[in-house]
């Protein structure tokens, strides 16, 4: 595509997300303590359940992205803590939800709550959180916010349900694909991105400019995602290489063999994603036609166009650590191994 | 308990609550809009699924008393009716992540949401409302009613993990059962009835009023729906009696008839309750003792207690066609038979 996302140290993707831990670590300290104390409940199995996947490791880098967005539009007061706080906890109910409708049994390389504490109590600690993530915004009390947060919830679950109608169909196209990662991923990236903004009062354009770059920042990671589970080693990725393929998920990587394949391939597609009859060896066969159609690839190149795209959204900003610890985070969205 | 609730016609319950439905006739009629127009998606299974549950004849017992409290309050805005509609989308979110729960296959009489679309989808169709519900209350601006529903919203959440730890269990006592139908469905009564008193900004003393008019008629409400679970004509209900019973679940019918019975008897409840093994006339045999030990009368009393504080509660309010027909509905709540 011609476009050159810089890259602080390529054979260690995580220095491109330093500067923007740097950036947000006082801050997230305290995002940190509010998420604990906001995950409290009399009720026994509702903060062991929660704590179970909020302590489990995640990068946090929804709410990093808010904080960061908040200081790049010069917002100086407290709001943006409980706004993040807030923004993981819908994340965390969406992950927790994502695993009962998915019946995943690993997250982060950890055993998923529903495997240890049930689907039906999944389900309910994800309401909880979403009550609470909500009760968080209100008290923060910027109504624009939480018009962008309550509006990203709904969309998100438009998007899985689009995900769930899509499994298992191989007619679903490259633009499917596209609606679905862009409601189910990127919208929360564009609700925390366009809530620092908010808080920050910026005019409309630098609003625009960062919900624009935080949908194309979640669409790059969530296509870089989908491409990992084909690629990725699984000690890092903290889940199994093949999750995507034996759930019969159809991600790009898939859509991209499937229509670049023959006919011999399409019907392997068919029956191991459609009718879910897989056999020792067909996820190393699915690998090599992948990589026989450049699929891969293909979905990494899509991946930096998008960074590209998100990159330029920032260029109406000044130049300055905020500014730069954001652009860097678009590498490390492209670059991550996990 | 020597209280009396007063009844228009014992002969026919669902006159207590006509003075309700024509009070609130004609916004009601426009939070039929609001709900209608709020469950569109572009998504096709979305508003397809929501509506099967919205449109099955649900009573809006909770949006109206949100109406009616408004007007008890003489507020003369029209937030009320996207809170209304919130409110109910709030408790649809309820129903559909419900029914996965209990694995019910019907609700209202009609299949439930889960048997025809999936639990996946029914999960998820729930989060959408959720998100569509705060939205809604957004729009509508006041940060006291998103404040009571957001917290209403977790607390219905921690009710609903509270009975899942209590299924099954017959060492559940009569206090932990209110704890959980207190936060379960008070909680949203009490909402309901408090965000009116808040829209019309009233002193404190009456919005706790209205609070706890709330939260002691949807008490009794509960009580009643747990009581015709075991005596209602299912054909009425819209569910089948001995549903509760099936399932497991411990309400106070049974944990009446399981402490006022003998060994022989709460063997019997184990068997059945916690070891589910239920057999041809177990269902007859339940009713049976629950008679033997007064269960279903002391269960009703409980319900005319609570329906009697509520009715207390209103107390302070000058009479008139809004508070008559809000005490009507204690009465309704009480006497319904479905």
């Amino acid at each position: 595509m011609g476009v050159v996302i810089p890259l602080k140290d390529r054979s260690d993707p995580s220095a491109n997300l330093k500067p923007l831990l740097d950036l947000t670590d006082a801050d997230m300290r305290q995002v940190n303590r509010i998420i604990v104390d906001r995950a409290r409940s009399d009720v026994e199995t509702v903060p062991e359940l929660a704590r179970h996947l909020i302590d489990s490791g995640g990068k946090r880098l929804r709410p990093m992205l808010a904080i960061a967005s908040a200081k790049l539009c010069n917002y100086h007061g407290t709001d943006h803590l409980q706004t993040g706080a807030a923004i993981e906890f819908l994340h965390t109910a969406t992950l927790l939800h994502d695993d009962v409708v998915d019946e995943s049994d690993t997250r982060r390389g950890r055993k998923t709550a529903r495997l240890i504490w049930g689907n039906q109590a999944s389900v309910l600690v994800g309401d909880f959180l979403l009550g609470q993530a909500f009760l968080m915004l209100v008290e923060s009390g910027s109504l624009q916010v939480l018009k962008i947060l309550s509006q990203a919830a709904s969309t998100i679950a438009e998007g899985e349900v689009m995900q769930l109608i899509a499994a298992n169909n191989t007619a679903t196209t490259e633009d499917d694909y596209l609606s679905i990662i862009n409601a189910k991923t990127a919208t929360l990236f564009s609700a925390a991105t366009e809530s620092g903004a908010t808080l920050g009062e910026r005019p409309s354009e630098e609003r625009a400019a960062l919900r624009s770059f935080g949908k194309n920042l979640g669409l790059a990671f969530q296509l870089v995602d989908d491409a990992l589970d084909y690629s990725g080693d699984s000690s890092d990725l903290g889940k199994a290489v093949g999750d995507d393929f034996r759930e019969g998920k159809i991600t790009l990587p898939v859509i991209l063999a499937f229509r670049r394949g023959e006919q011999t391939e399409r019907d392997f597609w068919n029956r191991t994603i459609v009718e879910r009859q897989i056999n020792d060896g067909d996820l190393e066969t699915a690998m090599q036609f992948m990589g026989k159609h450049h699929a891969l690839e293909a979905t990494f190149e899509r991946a930096r166009a998008y960074g590209a795209v998100a990159h330029d959204a920032l260029a109406i900003f000044d130049d300055g650590p905020e500014k730069s610890a954001m652009l860097d985070v678009i590498a490390f969205c492209i670059e991550r191994r996990h």
